[in-house]
């Protein structure tokens, strides 16, 4: 099993996360949240989302969020914006990158962003050159890439095109490729990357994974095998999938970590310190959906046994 | 990615899922499930375990059970043995299959078993012999062969020396290789499967993952892109891990099934029946830990998007 020495995590927490939370969530509490996040040794936060406040009043705070976080050196803080009108407020608030995303198929872009993909990528176009003049770099993700509730999984050959004319007419260069509610399988997810990554060399891809079908980690594997160093994750696993009430939301971070580490990939993230977050993240929404925040990382050991301190248990 | 076109599946939710409820089940809806996953396509379920009722109040109505289930033609019935007790007891109860269990590490043997790896090894040979008299398949299982909680992942060479014992000098041809507590991550899985098929070419391996740490899947592809063709899961995920209370229990059978089916490696389990009967299971125990019994298999679309049916998304 040959694996890249070294890989990033995109911490989308408290945009992803964040923005399927009901209850508004204080802005004093989310600006504590990206901050300890920013000191576990991650380098990229999407921290929130310059949508209209109607659309997600959760994240009806962003300009406050920008404003009122403390940078640390070396991270990224980045935004997802919808249309122009986000890019511009983003760029205005700040940040370090803009995200645009686009949906693969018809029905889910009609459904989440009422317009079809056509005109989508129109509008990624021009949020290009708004970044450009801006000097603020653009990122553009695939929605429902690799699967799509309404339509199932779309035609390489749409996916391919709609890469290809991202990158080539409009210039982007950082690509993430979503599989928005949990549909895609390993197979799918080694072939897509590996085609993506021989064809477009000059891309930094990104898989944006969720963990719907309890198959997050075995994507993110199946796309580590193949050469992605770029991956989506959130904190205690928050986030969801509306076309599944109570299906797990995006891979949890510490999750991904934890696999990463206990192969020999780096990440640059201290599990220890981001699990202190991951817990008080938990404690801060009331639910969380980690694996590793439940049982703890897979080298924290008992020790040696000893007769006295455990009741027998069955085998296996 | 080079799978194998069929894998078989042991369903152990009988066993190793109904041992981790706390509250009796009766017998009668023990019988109910088991002929209800008989009738899914399964080819392999674990039944129960001939464990001492002290032990394991819940599994105390083994024979019982036994007794009065309804056998499927075509489905092998097995049963857990913790001793040659357990092993006559499940003899004459009619098993098709008897499952004897071997810790890898001292600290996991003597904490469960109350014997050290060397006294289960000896007890494995006995265990053997009375199968092989009565004319009844055994198989064994090596716990903590990926993990240990107490003393970390035992070296290759101590599980390689256990195994070839239990194959040459006690004739195991069906040898089962457990993360008993979810400590496994995909490169262990890969390189340790790889060089046990390798070195065992005669015995049909299984894996038996937890999903404790939201790798199981994960190790499940690993071990399968290596060539395993036989895996061990749970109905509805029950199960769970007595050193992380709340983790999550053996990979869910019908997340197994999906995953598997998406990658187009056959089960023979048909998913929407098993589906059936894993919502039946998380109503009579009251909980479960699945994607698909949540989110609903990959391949079923929601259809055509109708504007007026469904309210707007924040995209990704």
């Amino acid at each position: 099993m040959v694996l890249p020495p070294a890989v990033t995590i995109r911490e989308v927490g408290p945009r992803d996360g964040f923005q399927m939370e009901p209850s508004f969530i204080p802005t004093e509490r989310k600006v504590e949240v990206i901050d300890a996040l920013a000191r576990t040794g991650l380098r990229e936060i999407e921290v929130t989302s310059f949508v209209h406040p109607k659309a997600v009043p959760q994240l009806a705070d962003a300009e406050e969020v920008m404003a009122r976080l403390h940078r640390v050196r070396g991270v990224r803080y980045s935004a997802l914006v919808p249309n122009q009108r986000g890019a511009v407020r983003a760029i205005e608030a700040g940040v370090d990158g803009v995200n645009v995303v686009v949906s693969v198929t018809e029905s889910h872009s009609l459904s989440n962003a009422r317009m079809t993909p056509e005109a989508a990528m129109a509008q990624a176009g021009l949020i290009a050159r708004l970044c450009e003049e801006a000097r603020v770099e653009a990122g553009i993700g695939f929605a429902t890439a690799l699967g799509c509730p309404f339509e199932g999984i779309p035609p390489y050959r749409v996916l391919e095109g709609m890469v290809g004319r991202a990158v080539e007419d409009l210039g982007y260069v950082r690509v993430s490729i979503a599989d928005t509610v949990g549909m895609a399988n390993p197979r799918l997810v080694r072939k897509t990357m590996d085609r993506l990554l021989a064809q477009f060399s000059e891309v930094t891809f990104c898989l944006h994974l969720h963990n719907t079908r309890n198959m997050g980690l075995a994507n993110l594997l199946a796309g580590l095998e193949v050469g992605v160093t770029w991956f989506d994750s959130s904190v205690a696993g928050l986030g969801g999938c509306p076309f599944a009430p109570g299906a797990s939301g995006n891979v949890a971070t510490e999750d991904v970590v934890n696999m990463l580490h206990e192969m020999g990939v780096e990440t640059g993230v201290r599990l220890d310190a981001y699990l202190e977050v991951a817990a008080a993240v938990r404690d801060l929404v009331g639910h969380a959906d980690s694996g590793v925040l439940t049982a703890g990382p897979s080298s924290k050991l008992l020790g040696p046994y000893r007769p006295s301190a455990s009741p027998g248990r069955v085998p296996s």
